[in-house]
């Protein structure tokens, strides 16, 4: 049995975890965090766990908290989540940091874009980044894994085959999402207000969205080559779900069935990704780890569809699997 | 021409008053108000109304607007509005108040429900109730008018003609009412937040909302006997619209066809009360003045089922239509 | 392991009901029916379930299914389901029925508010009511269980503890539900066209639900007195989540504390039962099979709401708590 | 006063029409249709109008309808269309065509995309594609126009100053448009049936939806140059609204301020475009003919984004426009 922290267990992200992590046979939660003075019950933070999970959140500090936990989850916001990460590490536990504090490897990069130092710049290169589609071998010995973005993973699970299989351009790449309003967090805000986004759609964070180099980085990766992707978000009025659009440059005249293939096969083996010809919608995959893909030939563009539940694959979902490559459990336990 | 002031125009009240007021032949919106510092357009307060309206919402000091404008629309919070019309009636004004401030009678039931004392409990008994269904020739020579509640210009229209025939008991009444997020106001809250309120229905204020005592100060005047309803409000994942589901113990053995009659004879005149035998949906009065009503006898209990447009019938458009009576205008002007 | 078949696997509840039984160790399935002609994979009917279940859906004869699974789950349409759950049994099968065909005791009820004949009256008076939370020791015996309907859970779970105490009387009780469109089935129709619900709130079925007599029997068996409920269910534009508001005479002096510890008393070894003083929403029970139900005294009123999901505790989360009573299996698998 | 037929009235593109017109001080309508055989009162068809307009909507035949009307609003399906608008032409109707029949001018592409053969196909190449904006004076003296689809007109809208001024490249022209549903129509189909696409987002008709090559006829023509895009419909869980996001290769280095002076200068004259640096959301154009724009550069790609209502300036709405514009009438009257 592994104990388990969550650090900042009042949003959505922890809702999930918690919800994922209660099925989990060999997990067990140990503490709860919050920043906050006020300790509250998680049944009261959470009202869909009462009667699941007897813990309060509490302050704890992370002395107290590597005594409790074996492996801590973190869901602080960025930069307050590599401080305790780092501390944390010292500890000698193993830590899935949900933030997007060692999503990017480069400390230079990180400040041009989150706007302030790294406050453990020298541990960013070297940390993983826990899709397991793409690296799962190192996942499993690593002591801290950076749980990928939201939008870099529709993204990314949708275009890393075709980079690989040289079948569109590097250039050029559009990446036009569709996100539910969890994805912005719990935190009340005007522009998440219900009657302002209810019935609404509305791109955001144009050219400027944190997403864009870490959809960059590893693509570039992936691809061997330096990717720069224009990447636009848009707030849909729902509460879950991204679908990510995205189109490149065709190389060589694959059709449809052809660029199926490729999709499949690359993904052949993976638990969580869905390879059909059917256009995915979010609501097939609301709820579930799964990420479903497709992808159409168009005028001499290649358009790639994706699908995934934000708070799921996005975020807690792929937590808990990174989770069980870490410890050397079945991939799927407690996400099917 | 009149020259229409409007105190407090951030508000979804406000937007749809001008909405409305910008479709009327004799009125010219000539000044708006904040209390906050920051002047802004009203293009971006209210987006929807770029390239409309060429005014700044403004911290006026009620002086000058007795200058630029003949009557007041106010739309500010309880307490604070009183404040506001008690000069603004010095003036010689004509002001048509969209608070709760005016429409209780009696300065301890005022206190008791809103935890303050009245600022101007001198006026609150003559000031006019504004349900031209019921009170059109008061508002007819009215210098101030309380504009009603959206909740309970949905329960009182669908219960006042039954009460006043005689055929349902004025004990044991039960409003259950549905809103649309929008009556909550514009103001960001947690339990508001786009993904607490989606996909939920939730009731609120049970017992202990202030739109209980209004209900019951309007229908025991109609009826002559002391009436105190159960009026339970719930909150539905919709922007705009109230269903009131009423339930009163029958008199008499009035069959659906007769409690139709009744109905259909009591608002034969009215403009913007349209009664028939269809099950109301809010759905088909979104963006109308119109109440739509039908009654049905169950068991021996009579179910009245109203829906209006809590922003135009229950507010706005109730506003302008008491604005047109109170300055001689034909009353659907700007409403059809 | 138990081999379990379900008839009549293209809706809601079926597809719920797949879901909830992948996570049951002891569950197998291995026969999904359809009426059509077409015989599909279940990841086309459901494609959130693409990957999950390698199944078709077939028209199986029940004979052949008798032969397949050991335990059968019936989501047929009323009338199709009672002749099919007579042969099943015949073979000595389990049979869960989600219908509505053997809820009600009496033939002349069913006729009455089915208007058909039943196919296998018989059957109804001795057919047990597979509520757990009131029928649980009948339940663990029985060969055969009429899976409660989703209005009546809410209102019967809601009011079955205060009638038993007798601090509410049985005289003129009222159900007022709010269901999200789920809960009207997958068949596409006008009045249940996105655009003709969403944004929308109506009642529906005034004094004609079918839900009614069967609310009305259980809670004159619960209180040994002949109750004829007022039920008004009401269309809500989300997906799933009833929330049922109800209204009953008090009687004696119970205040909200009292209520409480009676309602806590009844459900204190309930699993799945939720009582507290907070006021339920949708939102906490959705995905769960738990019942939030809190309870208020307002001007001599009692006023009990409760909350469920609808497709869940309402349909396929009962039902597989009854076949978990049924197969002596810890009552909560699969389930939390 | 302009007599007005509308033929298939019983659509939401019909309804929205008769809601504007019914605004119209010189419009009258006279006449309604219906394919059905059934007549019914527009009451009951579309109950939002209930009490506003005393018409049954009638099977009349096309010369019935020359002696009613002066002016006919089409509403049917492509290819009944072009059938009826023939023969009214050859009483000396004027009219404006809501379906894709004249929109464009080719019948071979016509045939393409629609699958049959135009009924009238001598007139395609000389009908004017009504959009005030691009077409005008041309719009003023035709005796028909072909109102513009609802996503062509927020592509066209937000391309058409860009290639004209020459800083966007006409090849590689990506169109990611997101649709309420109200664009699909009101017949009840399973896709759109409200638990289907309630919470949920996909792609549809990828490379395959008609209005592409409407899209690419009047950005030709706009442009000089052969275009073709790459667009891609989005279905999104709410009434109305159509947000476009356009991706297109930037010539020269403009900056957002100068794209935005492109635009704004384009349109400086325009009563229903407004241009601005804040990205529209679709919430903001709802129930109005205003169509929002603005323009950013990313990474050498020009965004541009528009909304509008797609009932409105996408369908009934800009043909009020064209209307007010063949007969005379100030452009704005009926639509502000």
């Amino acid at each position: 049995m592994v104990r388990i922290a969550i650090l900042g267990a009042s949003g959505y992200s922890a809702l999930e975890l918690i919800r994922i992590l209660l099925r989990h046979p060999q997990a067990q939660i140990t503490a709860l965090t919050t920043r906050k003075t006020e300790y509250r019950h998680v049944g009261e933070v959470h009202p869909s766990l009462a009667g699941r999970l007897d813990l309060r959140l509490e302050n704890h500090s992370l002395g107290q908290l590597a005594e409790r936990a074996d492996c801590i989850f973190c869901c602080l916001p960025h930069g307050a989540s590599a401080a305790a990460v780092a501390e944390l590490l010292s500890y000698g536990k193993k830590v899935i940091d949900l933030s997007a504090d060692y999503r990017l490897n480069d400390p230079a990069t990180y400040k041009k874009w989150y706007g302030i130092e790294h406050p453990d710049a020298g541990r960013m290169a070297d940390t993983v980044y826990g899709l397991p589609e793409l690296y799962r071998e190192q996942i499993k010995s690593a002591q801290l894994v950076a749980n990928p973005g939201c939008y870099p993973t529709s993204a990314i699970l949708a275009l890393a085959p075709l980079l690989r299989a040289g079948v569109i351009s590097a250039d050029g790449i559009i990446v036009d999402s569709k996100s539910g309003v969890s994805g912005a967090g719990r935190e009340a805000k005007p522009h998440l207000h219900f009657p302002e986004c209810n019935e609404s759609v509305s791109a955001y964070g144009v050219g400027t969205h944190r997403h864009m180099p870490e959809i960059d980085q590893v693509l570039s990766d992936v691809s061997g080559t330096q990717i720069e992707v224009v990447f636009t978000p848009h707030l849909i009025p729902m509460d879950r779900g991204i679908l990510t659009t995205c189109y490149a440059q065709a190389k060589g005249d694959h059709d449809d069935e052809s660029l199926l293939a490729i999709m499949r096969k690359s993904y052949a083996e993976e638990p969580f990704v869905r390879v059909g010809p059917a256009l995915p919608g979010t609501r097939h995959v609301a709820g579930t780890n799964f990420c479903d893909i497709t992808v159409r030939r168009v005028r001499g563009r290649i358009v790639v569809i994706s699908a995934i539940d934000n708070l799921i694959k996005g975020a807690s979902g792929a937590a808990v699997q990174n989770f069980n490559l870490m410890h050397g459990f079945e991939e799927t336990v407690a996400l099917l």
